[in-house]
């Protein structure tokens, strides 16, 4: 098998209006986190009719490793209901292609409701990009707005 | 993709001598943890030419639901040196038929040093089985024998 490492670098915005909506279709996402400790977050992620279990390291700057594997959406289902910390986040997830990116927007459910993300994953810490039209306010360096912390703090608690 | 989730049933003893040797070829393992919390275990683990990542449900009674899914060896590698926690275990794993039933024999290295595990694994908890003449004495419920505890309180510290 060939390594699968990647490395990841996102940017996060805030979106100024819903026109994202019309540029794309939505995409059930669930996901939940197995640990989140100094080191690594091991996430359970099912999107559409995969599943996934992604390795990340902890974030340092803008950049962090992280190893996704696709896993038998059955095995995404019970790791989520049952070994996951609770609850989990479920949210829809539209991927609108702009300027030869793709702008990963995220409409969070539940205690989140209301809160709308969108994210753009880079090549280069200082690669310079397009923002399209509706994307407003960066809130990369925000740990509010990681999925993993919007568990234990929901948006409709801020 | 099929489920892949297993139960597993696991039963730990000491061994008499060091007979298994000649039944067997050893096959280096590492493996090391990326969390170990209340309701889970997420290991990584390089076995010969192989890597893994398992995820297990935390020990309730002797059975516990497992999912092990194969990842690059160079994966294994990296999540091992860099985001599991240190030191990672060495062992050298001899796996033995007995009786229509695989036992695995681990000798351990570094700070676990002369410790000899005998394990085998089980259908049901019932599950009546005959022990190989060099296997010893049981140590199913101590927890000082599981791998994840080796790290923290090694063999040469008992």
């Amino acid at each position: 098998m060939k390594p699968t490492m990647a490395l990841e670098i996102e940017r996060k915005f805030l979106v100024k209006n819903s026109d994202y909506k019309r540029l794309a279709e939505a995409v059930f996402y669930q996901q939940g986190y197995l640990s989140n400790n100094e080191k690594s977050v091991v996430r359970i992620r099912i999107a559409g009719d995969k599943g996934f279990v992604t390795i990340k390291e902890q974030s340092v700057g803008l950049s962090r490793q992280e190893f996704e594997y696709e896993i038998p959406r059955n095995d995404a289902r019970t790791l989520l209901d049952q070994l996951c910390e609770q609850p989990t986040i479920r949210k829809k997830r539209y991927k609108i292609p702009f300027n030869s990116l793709i702008w990963g927007v995220d409409e969070i459910d539940d205690n989140n409701e209301g809160l709308i993300i969108a994210e753009v994953e880079l090549i280069s810490e200082d690669q310079s990009f397009e923002k399209p039209p509706w994307v407003g306010e960066e809130v990369t360096g925000d740990a509010r707005y990681y999925n993993v912390n919007l568990i234990k703090n929901p948006f409709n608690k801020w």
